[in-house]
């Protein structure tokens, strides 16, 4: 039961050949994104598996000229990211528990300090990063006691993007976030819907 | 070391960005493809795999508007595709061993026969098919002892495109291949290069 995340992929394709500027890209695939992490049926269970270790990034599609990407991040746990930057625009869906966004901003010694409350993400709901709208942030599971899974779709094959995280003690740390899997889901198979209507 | 395969899809995706005709996209996608075909040493074993009872289709690359496909066919010793038509372009790149191809023409009782010789293609070789160029045929590995493996492009998503076999017996019968996969490789990991070159 992939359809849905195929029809995003399409959509949002087809999106981008529209050529949108970025508030429109947040505002309309973000709109998408909502579609699809509304529904909680169609991740298959191989890009839903936390590890003890670290949180998961599992690549689930990526565009031929590497214009988006759409990743299942599995957070176990208590499990959080470094604050860190993305370098394009992001969108960020939550499909499977909560987790929580904290937004950063550089004090005047170039140091990433939070800045206001932390987002929370609860089921259903849609942020968005990016360096016009903010792209500092430190993310972690709300739940102590269990898995939370968000939908990421970013403007760049983002696991080979080349970004930074921010050490408490000051300065930056280069950054390539690479995927946790080595195979994607097949999201193109249609042939038994449509030998169905074979007469 | 699946580069070779992801730098095809990136140029095949910006070769078709280009909106050419479908001339250029046989001669300059089966430039891209002989590029391809050329090595041999990027295809994952595990979309190499022959099946006894049958020929595979292993998806390796959809793109997102299902603009264009690419597929591994991994033919065991003797096997043999139904005389099928594509409705779409495609190209055929021989990887590892060989193939015949047998083109086909409709007669006057609109049955498919064979017509002029069989293509042999053998590593290297590139062939295309399409409405306009001939677009039924007969595929058979041309070794009855080893596995031979091609690499197809298509103009579409091909698993889900609506197609004809031609039974010898005469008429035509609906056709939708679909994958004999579940997941497909992930080629857009460049981690690994890209942490190399952090100071
Ligand atoms: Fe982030
Ligand atoms: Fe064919
Ligand atoms: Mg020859």
């Amino acid at each position: 039961m992939i359809a849905p995340l195929r029809d995003f992929v399409g959509a949002f394709g087809r999106l981008l050949d529209s050529a949108p500027d970025e508030p429109r890209i947040l505002r309309e695939g973000g709109a998408l994104l909502r579609t699809l992490v509304a529904r909680d049926d169609w991740l298959p269970d191989a890009f839903a598996r936390p590890d003890p270790a670290r949180y998961q990034q599992f690549l689930l599609h990526a565009d031929s000229t590497e214009r988006f990407s759409v990743v299942s991040f599995v957070w176990g746990p208590g499990q959080a990211t470094p604050i860190h930057d993305h370098t394009v625009w992001g969108l960020i869906g939550m499909l499977r528990g909560a987790e929580y966004s904290q937004g950063h901003v550089f004090d005047g010694d170039g140091r990433a300090q939070p800045q206001g409350e932390a987002v929370r993400l609860d089921v259903g709901d849609v942020e968005a990063v990016s360096p016009t709208v903010g792209d500092l942030h430190r993310v972690h599971n709300a739940h102590a006691d269990r898995v939370s899974i968000s939908i990421h779709v970013y403007g760049a094959n983002i696991g080979a993007v080349r970004r930074h995280t921010y050490p408490a003690e000051g300065g930056r740390k280069p950054f390539v976030s690479g995927y946790s899997n080595t195979l994607l889901p097949n999201l193109w198979d249609r042939s038994e819907e449509l030998r169905s209507t074979f007469a």
